[in-house]
């Protein structure tokens, strides 16, 4: 009843089992969504509500435990989890804080998502008191999770390399409706329900942006303004199947591209290429960040050079000096190089990557070198 | 270039310092999408992305300070925050913890949101790093931020007013695909389809549910099943405008409807007609609930009978026995009674309203009595 048969659940949550008693877990705690979906299955939009705490247990041995609002017993009870324990939330008092005291009891070092972008969801009053109720210790288990999520499974790469697909055949759609004139935020409307018609179940994240010979930043939503001639546009989009997403970009020159666009655009791609050469199985995410960054010479207030791509719209790791993973095949990664073009203008060119034993495997249909002029 | 004047910032801003003195808070800390983007007006789907910490700070006296990444800076340039500070993230190590150290160090009392409905959007190491390196004692300060999101401004209920239609025109539209036979994943695409053709410029929330007669949850995302002859089919959106959401719900009964779903319908619209009754400032929600429940007589598991609306998807504060918030003109709510009709089906009917001096306006386009037969 999930988008996995339980076998590949099992599969991870034994892999966790190995992993907490070599960490000395006792039992790990998740509160997230992508962690929670991760080890059972459970998805739904619903945690766009923050009104709840969700709540699951992994112990080093024995069953895991779902203590959940009273809403979602239903769903999650056709997960592969059992043993399910619910309260009726929002009820004001005590969201789920004693029933997890007491599957907790037992346990003396717990492992929490405290490190590199994780986060805690439950108002940090309910964390006080249960901290305060337990005589167990909390102690960061990010690196554990990391370790299990940025592999993926051949199921989840075959949802990645759908939802890649259906992004690029919507990008390739963008000529017919991407003319000067048409209000960007029109243009955002349109390509969103390209995705949606090209198979996407969700369009969580479109943004871009468009201006002349470049554009000013990456994470803006769209105003009104009409595309004119010499503007570049770019669209980047995290649409999803089945919970997993694609990240890419592409741009198109309105009419006409200036020189100082078109090289960018290509110094650009032969980044993405010095990337494509560099990306495999022992290389670090430091060491493919200098691949790009050779050829590029340049960069922006991005930060990185590409993430890792999954269930969320990013994932560790980042492909930066600062980050030293080891590429492992099975590892989904976006390359997206960007440059500034002067103080105000950037340009950014992305796409989506698997890593292997042998050469990585591009799941986008690659953008051209020559920037497309619609 | 905000979704609002710089004047409705300012005013925001100038109520919380009168509610900051009042509850002895130096200064806030905010983390939180929501929270940022109500007092910068910096609107961003970016927030998706787990990666990178946001950070705001409202003081007492003085002008508020962002300190953010740098992939934010040139947008949160553009809002009527004038004290941006940025590094560049990511960067593996000080994710803008040093600059948050610096500028709350003049503080003794922060208040942080970490009551009701929040969350810390932060790893926990940088937060017990900001703790230890701070004299300050942070506090609670999820009622202050309660008592002002939960009532919104002309300028926001223009903009909810506008979702609203554009959502109840997309539900005009669902008997031209939701027809026997048709996938419920097709039905969902195409009511996504619509929403967007209607204006909506994000339907990041839509679910719901079909099964003979009523169906058993409502937060599942939907399956390839073909509707079938008998079957109810429920269609629940928070599809949004400019940030701000509409949410609520449409049913329909395919070909033909059951006496016990055509029944369970209309006292569902009773109930809400109950509960739009009652619902007038000086009114509790807690006595709003009660109202509907004498016509309900029933519940589910929902936990409530409706909530907050405006910025997030659901708002404090509940529609529940133990909510006693009073109800005040500016109040936008869902009301959404919701029924079981045997021991795993269920039926929901929601309506928006906005609280005035007298009777509540309704923004969405009131559902008919009868169950409609597509």
């Amino acid at each position: 009843m999930t988008d996995f048969p339980a076998a590949e659940f099992a599969a991870r949550f034994k892999r966790a089992q190995t992993l907490m008693a070599a960490a000395d877990f006792d039992a790990l705690l998740l509160t997230t969504e992508a962690e929670v979906r991760y080890f059972t299955g459970f998805r739904s939009l619903f945690w766009q509500s923050p009104t709840r705490s969700w709540f699951v247990i992994l112990p080093q041995s024995g069953a895991p435990v779902a203590i959940i609002p009273a809403i979602g017993a239903d769903l999650m009870g056709r997960t592969w989890i059992n043993d399910i324990r619910s309260w009726p939330s929002p009820r004001g008092f005590d969201e789920g804080i004693s029933l997890l005291v007491e599957a907790l009891s037992p346990y003396r070092r717990i492992g929490l998502p405290m490190g590199e972008e994780s986060s805690l969801r439950m108002p940090l009053t309910d964390f006080q008191t249960l901290q305060s109720s337990l005589k167990a210790k909390f102690a960061d288990c990010t690196p554990l999770i990391k370790s299990l999520r940025t592999v993926k499974s051949e199921a989840e790469i075959e949802i990645l390399k759908e939802i890649c697909q259906i992004g690029s055949r919507a990008f390739s759609r963008v000529p017919d409706f991407a003319t000067a004139g048409t209000p960007l935020s029109e243009v955002f409307r349109r390509f969103r329900i390209a995705l949606l018609e090209e198979g996407a179940e969700e369009t969580p994240y479109v943004v871009g942006g468009a201006g002349q010979g470049g554009y000013t930043d990456v994470i803006s939503p769209p105003d009104a303004s009409p595309l004119a001639q010499g503007d570049v546009l770019m669209l980047d989009t995290g649409a999803s199947l089945k919970g997993y997403f694609c990240d890419f970009d592409r741009n198109f020159a309105i009419g006409t591209a200036s020189d100082a666009a078109r090289a960018a655009h290509a110094r650009l791609w032969d980044a993405t290429e010095a990337g494509l050469e560099a990306a495999r199985a022992g290389t670090t995410t430091a060491q493919l960040f200098v691949a790009m960054q050779s050829v590029l010479k340049g960069g922006s207030d991005v930060g990185r050079y590409g993430h890792g791509l999954g269930m969320q719209l990013t994932e560790w790791p980042s492909i930066a000096a600062h980050d030293h993973t080891e590429l492992q095949a099975g590892m989904v990664l976006t390359l997206e190089p960007s440059l500034m073009l002067d103080e105000t203008r950037m340009m950014v060119v992305e796409e989506n990557i698997l890593i292997t034993k042998d050469a990585p495997v591009l799941l986008t249909q690659r953008a051209p070198r020559e920037l497309p002029v619609i």
